[in-house]
């Protein structure tokens, strides 16, 4: 299997002095995801906890609606990427094969093999989770971000997604070279785990609407982010019944829609 | 036509005290390019500078080989979403049939269309642009980041392309929700005010492959980002002859290929 890391030399300019050396990467790769023998979608992604990513992608994309639809994943190294070759139970699949048919004969782009703008935006799930959560806890799982995010400590610039809990202990941490995919990880590993959801995820990233849409998928009441939402993500979370908190950064964070959950903040 | 930004609500808790009002949010709409009546893919953006992702984006793909290739453009609001409706000649259209039909029956993600691994990475374009900058460069363009990230400094947290000249002055900024879209605005942009090659795109993200691949087909010489490149990005650049540099940073830079037009960094 592939490193999550390689080891390529740079030369760094700092004020003017020049300084040769080696550091540390982060790599990505073609994964496809493949169902049944039936190659689904490819993306790139940081090879590590691939499993995770399987599971995680096939239930936030609502290909499967529980993990025990998965009955076996295996991950094999291709020359030109990565494969995760699943098999799944017989009524996912019926669904799968006729969620493809009627895409066939077309190609997509972006929002996984969607085409034309009416397949585009889907309602979202309405989760069933609840939670209260004391402001700080969000402030501590942020405070608690850096240590966890190994990748990124290694080599800058990876997305990360936390699984924390109500206090903002941070129980789960999953990283990659895409945001959607670190979701995708940390979904998949909650499920895993077996996971309640008594707790909030928090990004690194910002908040567009996909990540609203897999947070739903998952039914996690309350997600957050240290960047900005979009607007069609504020309108999803509001569908979903999603709390969504954006800009958390020390001292601040700004709750966008679902305040009843964050103590304090909904008393109109 | 919508906005690219809208008001919206929002809860500031701050230092444990809370404040209501309402902040610019940046915009994601769903946005189909129709090719001669084809509707070749969806993806999310944000609604400003729509010309230039036409056409950077379809040069970019290699859909079109040069913006003469694009004889129409049309900007139509549906209910769901934004329709880019382009008249191309008879040339590439034949060629974006051919392949097209070559993924007929299936549907894709994330890499455009791309659903088997054999597909997924592509040879990038060797570029034929040269340049020779000044590590100041960087730098200056750098610093002129934050005065024109408009939508940025409106809404926090969108991705901007920007393309500077050889001194490090700002000719071009674009900006998105997503980072490979605020690429393909500038890349588009540029081909329209049809700007030379002495210069270098400056991203505020990260680096990864596909932008490499982009940068490649629209043959720009140096590619620098202030944040993380991937490796295989780094490998892409090397076999496409770009120069590439990432974490921009005040007072620092590392390049990672392509030494020889950053001066003083090429001496071994």
């Amino acid at each position: 299997m592939p490193e999550a890391t390689v080891s390529l030399p740079r030369t760094v300019w700092q004020q003017g002095k020049l300084s040769r050396d080696t550091d540390a990467v982060v790599q990505e790769a073609p994964v496809a995801l493949v169902y049944n023998g039936i190659s689904h979608a490819v993306m790139m992604a940081t090879p590590a906890n691939l499993a995770d990513l399987a599971l995680g992608f096939s239930l936030s994309e609502r290909i499967l609606r529980d993990p025990g639809q998965l009955i076996g994943l295996e991950v094999i190294e291709r020359e030109q990427g990565l494969e995760l070759v699943m098999e799944i139970t017989a009524e996912p699949f019926a669904q799968l094969k006729r969620r493809r048919r009627s895409l066939t004969g077309r190609t997509g782009c972006g929002l996984c093999g969607v085409e034309s703008l009416a397949q585009a935006i889907a309602a979202p799930e309405v989760i069933q989770a609840d939670i209260r959560l004391e402001p700080g806890a969000l402030q501590r799982a942020l405070d608690g971000l850096g240590a966890v995010q190994q990748l990124r400590s290694l080599t800058g610039g990876v997305h990360g997604a936390a699984w924390c809990d109500s206090l903002g202990d941070i129980r789960l941490m999953r990283e990659d070279v895409g945001r959607h995919n670190a979701l995708d990880k940390l979904l998949g590993a909650m499920a895993l785990q077996d996971c309640d959801r008594s707790g909030f995820v928090l990004l690194t990233s910002r908040l567009s609407y996909e990540m609203v849409a897999k947070a739903a998928a998952c039914n996690i009441p309350v997600l957050a982010a240290v960047s900005a939402p979009t607007a069609l993500a504020v309108e999803q979370a509001r569908q979903a019944g999603i709390s969504l908190v954006g800009f958390v950064q020390p001292g601040r964070q700004v709750v966008y829609c679902g305040e009843q959950r964050i103590s304090g903040t909904a008393n109109r």
